[in-house]
């Protein structure tokens, strides 16, 4: 086999059998086809997509490139959740209590990271002594007792698509729905999920701009899991302003106790509620989706939710007292208010310069050493479709520096005033099964 | 600049500006941009296409990368001849000295390369005694005293251009008509002619099959020549068998011989009068294509055009006797005959197969290394549209060796007879100026 054969087979739009895509897989990541051809397949690929076959191979190509995680020791159906991603975005912190409460084994493993803010892991760090560096064994013990436990990323897991990814990276290769969605299900396949339920964000501040291209995402890796064995689903939620209130590490963990109490942004609830239902439907705790819902209502009214939060922080060495008095959490120097120079509407809040705006308040890391202050980040006041009168607060900056005019600068650039009435947006657009 | 960003812009179908493309060119050939970058590039263009400034700009980068061959020495206006390419072309030798006896500078670079025959110097090697190891100064000499002189490629001609090829060449993006065309056009530029006339070939045995991509590719380079300042025009020739009866390098220059004195095959003077006449229109040297044809109809018939080949060989150390005694120039061992099967008419002569066997004869270069056989190939005897009495010789094999029967099954497979009339095809298909 030729690679220049099958890149040209690709060009002319033909669909590769599965040896031609694994031989490319596993040549590239043994090093054996140069960067230089890869790159030029990538680019076929862009403009002759792939069909669902070739996605679902190049998806197991990659997950048999590496490590794969072992999640039989854990009884029940593991149902794990996927968001591409957004600002303050909470879900994480909130589903895991929440669908453990309901008798779903939540076996998390999380990264770090890039971004706006840190990864869940530091988001949890906020909380005193609460650590991930647990063995396999520990992990496994946890989740089949407690139901939930988080575990830093180890191992090798899929070692193809983090080479393809940086080659992608600098060849305009990254916006193309096969790859993108390829190689999300790579890595949640390799981290061992019966089934998954993913969270593909759509508007201004997500990597899928508009609802169309977003769909096109949802189904691409829809279509993968189930082509692979996993049962999959997928939601597309709004992602046009920032989800809940916060952004930053301390003050998510904080937003995440209010919503577990049922006390949380009402957006950030909703969605919780939908993504949490689909987990717990497909881990077969609950007979029908109203029911699962009704079900995670209950516990957040209940308290069990929020018990099921404590228990996971102990168990894992961490001060659940922050649960009940969230003022032991990291607390920034300064509370500083953003007034709204008019009266209007909220129309606009470009959740992407929002985060920028918290990543240089320090809550999150712009290369791979920076180090992350817990503390601080951004509370929305108004969200969308709200009225503001001059003077009021549109959000309160939560920093240890008190000279913070950039940040404000920003803030005043994300959060768009109109003089005319605003609709809210849709927070939930479709769900996709198949 | 970023070339990440270079490659989205032509990915998305953007035009490059002139400056972006010479950044490309120029950090590709120092090597500051990596292969993979410009491989992804390639694949862009393949599927995106340049326009026709893109072209021209990409042509002058390339032209720019390298040495560039200063012809102002030489009088008059200096046309050079380019072809795509086929099987048994002999029209270069046949040129050369046909234009230069109608007072028009033949300023002839040349090279060796792989392929079914040698290159033009080797073909002329076939003369005991002539080489093209001159110096610049007396190439230029010899140009202006006799209007002909051939000197091997010399200089660092394009580097640009040759990298690029060759990353191409691996990576699926030959076949792109801006590629080809800036690829052709910026050697022809940096060799220095002022006018330059393409044949195009087409048919099974071109580069380009249909008569369609043949045009498309004819275009595209005279647009290329005339948007830079170069004269250029374009005919389109068949290549649906090869041109003449002789494939291989002595050969040919005892038909380019022939040819000269107006007793050559009628397909290869037909198509050297009308590639000799705009070559001379161009120098201006004639008033009109009629008057040029005229010209070198008389010059082939007056002896002058064989006078003048005579004179060239003698200028580069050569034997110039066998001009009137081809029997002097390189004789191959065996001469054998390939007869017909069966009655019939010749429908096919797959020009490719046949240059493989003269190839395998010994004929061409399969590598860089190879050594040539000036003596050994193969004369035609029947073309497409004749008609065949079972027995007698399609074709005589001039062969060093006694065995070929490789090199007779491969002809078998590359003359077909059919059973019905078959039309000779069309020598010249179209002509094109802008």
């Amino acid at each position: 086999m030729r690679m220049v054969d099958l890149i040209q087979k690709k060009r002319d739009g033909e669909q590769l059998t599965t040896e031609e895509i694994n031989f490319i897989v596993e040549s590239y990541t043994d090093g054996t086809i140069p960067d230089y051809q890869v790159s030029a397949w990538l680019m076929a690929v862009y403009f002759q997509d792939m069909t669902e076959k070739e996605r679902a191979d190049l998806t197991m190509a990659m997950v048999s490139s590496g490590d794969q995680i072992d999640l039989r020791a854990i009884e029940g159906i593991k149902v794990d959740k996927h968001s591409t991603g957004g600002v303050g975005d909470t879900t994480t912190l909130v589903l895991g209590p929440l669908v453990a409460a309901a008798g779903v084994p939540v076996a998390k493993m999380s990264g770090r990271g890039l971004g706006h803010t840190g990864g869940t892991i530091d988001k949890l760090e906020s909380i005193a002594g609460f650590h991930v560096e647990i063995s396999n064994e520990q992990f496994i013990e946890l989740v089949n007792k407690n139901k939930i436990a988080v575990i830093g990323q180890s191992g090798n897991l899929t070692p193809a698509d983090k080479k393809l990814y940086a080659l992608r990276d600098v060849t305009a290769t990254v916006n193309s729905i096969p790859l993108i969605a390829s190689s999300i299900m790579s890595k949640k396949i390799a981290a061992g999920a019966d089934a998954i339920v993913l969270d593909v964000k759509t508007g201004a501040g997500a990597f899928m701009k508009t609802l169309e291209d977003s769909r096109e995402l949802a189904k691409a890796m829809v279509n993968i899991g189930n082509n692979v064995g996993r049962k999959t689903m997928a939601i597309i939620s709004d992602m046009s302003q920032p989800l809940g209130f916060a952004i930053g590490n301390a003050l998510e963990v904080k937003e995440a106790i209010d919503t577990l109490k049922g006390e949380g942004p009402e957006d950030l609830t909703e969605l919780c509620l939908v993504l949490g239902s689909h987990m717990v439907y497909a881990s077969g705790k609950a007979d029908s989706l109203e029911d699962a819902r009704q079900l995670l209502i209950k516990l957040m009214n209940n308290g069990e939710a929020l018990d099921k939060f404590k228990l996971f922080i102990e168990a894992q060495g961490g001060d659940s007292s922050v649960v009940d008095q969230p003022e032991r959490l990291p607390q920034a120097k300064y509370k500083i208010e953003l007034p709204a120079k008019e009266d209007g509407w909220v129309a606009e809040i470009i959740a992407d310069h929002v985060g920028t705006a918290a990543m240089w308040l320090g809550a999150g890391r712009a290369t791979k050493d920076s180090q992350i202050d817990l503390a601080v980040g951004i509370m929305l006041n108004k969200k969308i479709g709200e009225s503001v009168k001059a003077g009021e607060s549109l959000a309160t900056i939560y920093s240890n520096q008190e000279e913070i005019e950039q940040v404000k600068e920003e803030l005043y650039r994300s959060i768009l005033l109109s003089q005319e009435q605003v609709a809210p947006p849709i927070l939930i657009h479709e769900e996709i099964t198949e």
